[in-house]
C-alpha cells in the first residue's frame, strides 16, 4: 500500500473529536493535527498524540494535509469555510441544510475546480448514507414511494423549546419514529404519511422547585408548532437520572423504499441506523469519505462532489481485486 | 434528455421476463427485443409489443442495442456468454457464483476492454446491493463485524432434497433468518455465528398416497448436510394449498454491520430486503445498472466493472443537479 493518507481536522467540537477517534481506527490514515479557532493552548486533545494548531496555521499546512475534514456547523461555519478552504485543500464536510445544498455546492465547486482540489460536501448519514439509499431505492423501484424516518434521537431545537417552559429546570427531547407508521410502511401498502404522522415525541423533564407537573405537561404538549400536532409523552425525572441516562447522543432512523414490480409483486427495501453516538458515527462516515476524496483527487476528479458521485469501492482501504474476491 | 437507452435481453426465463417488465417502467429506456436460444416462433412474450429474436440475430444488432442484459444462469450460460458478448455489446449480468467472481471478472474484462465495451458483472442483490452494504459497513465502522442473513426465501436445492424423500409427493423449502440470531446481532453484542446458527428451515410437504407423516418428517429433519444441523419445521399441506400459497418466488435477507466508535459507542447499520418476487427484483436492479453502464461507456469507463465501481448517481434517470436538490 502507498503512503498513509494525511488527515487534518478543521474545528474541534463533538464532530472533530469523532474524526480524531475514527482516524485512529484506520491504519492507512495518519492525523496531522487539529486546527481550532480557540487558543490552542486552552485545548486538550482527546488522544495523547494529537497536535493542536491555531486556525491561522492552516496556512502553511497545504502540502502536509491530503484531506482536510471540516467539522464546523452548517449554519455559519461551513458557508464561509467550505468555499475558502476548498481553494486550498481537498475537503470533506457535513453541510446538512438540505434546502441550501445546491447553493453551497456551487459556492464550493468554483474555487475547488480552479485550484484542482476535490471537495466532498454534505456527507454523514442524512444527508449522506440516507441520501444514497433514497437514490438506489428510486432507481431500482421506479414505481413506489420512499419514506424517511428519523430517531430515536435527541432534537436540540425541541429540547431547547421544552427548557423555555416555565417550571422546567432541565430537559431532553427525543424524536422517535412512530411504530404504527413503520409497520404500515413495511407492509408494502404505501400509505400517504406526513412527517408529523411518522414521528412521536418523548420528553424527559426535571421540574423546577415548586413547579406543578400537570401545568408543565400541558404547556409542553400544547406548544404550537413544536408539539401540538404530535403524540408527545412527558416523563418527569430527577436531575441525577437526566444526567445518568440522557446525556448521550444516540440517533438513527430508517429509509424505506416500497414499490411494485411486474405482476404487482411488492418489494420493500429498508435501511436503518441505530447509533449509540450520532457525532461519532457521522465522523466515521466523513473519515471513510476522506479516503475516497484522496483517491478521486489523484484520479483527476476535481470540484465539488457529493456521495452520489463516489463509487462505493473508493471508501474501502481494500483494493478492487480484494473487494471482488472477499466481499462481492 | 437525450435519446432513450436501447436495451436488449439475452435469455428469456424468469429473469428475462423481469427485465422486460422493468424496462417498461423506466421512461428513459426502450426494449429492442428478447434474444432466445429457443425457436422464437415458440416463445410468446409477456408484453404485447416485445419482439422475439433467435440467438443468432444478436449478430447484426450490435449497433441497435446500447446495453445487453444477460439473463442466463451462472452455472453454464454466463461463463460462456459473458466473455463472448462483452466483446460485442455493453453488458450487465447477475453472475452469482461468489467464489468464481475473480476468474469471471478477468474472463470478461479482456474482451470488453479490447472492444471498448463496458461489462458490469455480478449485480442483483447478492452479489449486488448486499455487497455494497458490506463495503460501506466495513469502511465506515472498521472495528466491527458484518452479518449477512438470507431469507425468507425458497431454496431450490433444499426443495429438491425434500422431494426425493420417499413418501413426499411435492414440497417447497424456505430458508429463514433465525429471529434469535437477528435479535442478538441487532443488540450490538457482535456474537460469533455460523451460517447454520443464523438460519432455520421450513418445509411445506404434500404426502404421497399412504405415506406416514411421522416417518417422512423424521427422514427430512435428520437428512445429513441438508437439515440435520438446522432447526427444521415440517408442515403437511394438501396439493391445492401448496399450489395456492407456495408457488411464488419471495426472498430477501439482511446485511447488518455492528461496530464500535470512539468511547465504546455501539453503532448498528442494517439493510434488509423483503421481496415479493426474487427474479423481478433482481431484474429491476440489472435494469437500473444498465443505465449506469450506458453512461460509464459514454464516459470512457470500459472493461469489466462491479457495483463497487459505480457511483450511485449513475443509476438514476435524474441529473446530478436534480439529485442534489431533491434527494440529498
Amino acid at each position: 500500500m502507498s503512503a498513509q493518507i494525511r488527515i487534518g481536522i478543521a474545528g474541534y467540537g463533538n464532530l472533530g473529536r469523532g474524526v480524531e477517534s475514527a482516524v485512529a481506527t484506520n491504519p492507512d490514515m495518519t492525523l496531522v493535527g487539529v486546527f481550532t479557532r480557540r487558543d490552542p493552548a486552552t485545548v486538550t486533545p482527546q488522544l495523547p498524540g494529537t497536535r493542536v494548531f491555531g486556525w491561522d496555521a492552516l496556512a502553511g499546512h497545504e502540502d502536509e494535509v491530503d484531506v482536510l475534514i471540516l467539522c464546523g456547523g452548517s449554519k455559519s461555519d461551513l458557508p464561509e469555510q467550505g468555499p475558502e478552504l476548498a481553494a486550498r485543500f481537498n475537503t470533506v464536510d457535513s453541510f446538512d441544510t438540505h434546502a441550501r445544498i445546491p447553493e453551497y455546492h456551487a459556492a464550493v465547486d468554483a474555487p475547488a475546480r480552479a485550484a484542482g482540489r476535490t471537495a466532498l460536501i454534505s456527507t454523514g448519514w442524512d444527508p449522506g448514507l440516507f441520501s444514497i439509499n433514497r437514490v438506489y431505492g428510486e432507481a431500482i423501484l421506479p414505481v413506489g414511494e420512499t419514506y424517511t424516518f428519523w430517531g430515536r434521537g435527541v432534537s436540540q431545537g425541541h429540547s431547547d423549546a421544552v427548557r423555555r417552559v416555565p417550571g422546567v429546570a432541565a430537559a431532553v427531547q427525543y424524536t422517535l419514529p412512530s411504530a404504527d407508521a413503520i409497520a404500515e410502511v413495511r407492509s408494502g401498502t404505501r400509505p400517504t404519511l406526513t412527517t408529523r404522522q411518522k414521528h412521536v415525541r418523548e420528553c424527559f423533564v426535571v421540574l423546577a422547585e415548586g413547579a406543578d407537573a400537570d401545568v408543565v405537561r400541558k404547556s409542553i404538549v400544547t406548544m404550537p408548532d413544536y408539539f401540538d400536532e404530535y403524540d408527545t409523552a412527558v416523563h418527569f425525572v430527577d436531575a441525577d437520572v437526566l444526567a445518568r441516562d440522557h446525556a448521550g447522543m444516540p440517533h438513527g432512523g430508517f429509509v424505506i423504499r416500497s414499490g411494485d414490480t411486474g405482476g404487482g409483486n411488492r418489494q420493500v427495501v429498508e435501511y436503518s441506523l441505530n447509533l449509540g453516538s450520532n457525532p461519532e458515527f457521522t465522523a466515521s462516515v466523513l473519515t471513510a469519505y476522506a479516503r475516497a476524496v484522496h483517491r478521486m483527487n489523484a484520479a483527476g476528479q476535481i470540484g465539488a462532489q457529493t456521495v452520489y458521485d463516489v463509487a462505493p469501492g473508493l471508501l474501502s482501504p481494500k483494493s478492487a481485486a480484494q473487494l471482488r474476491a472477499e466481499l462481492l
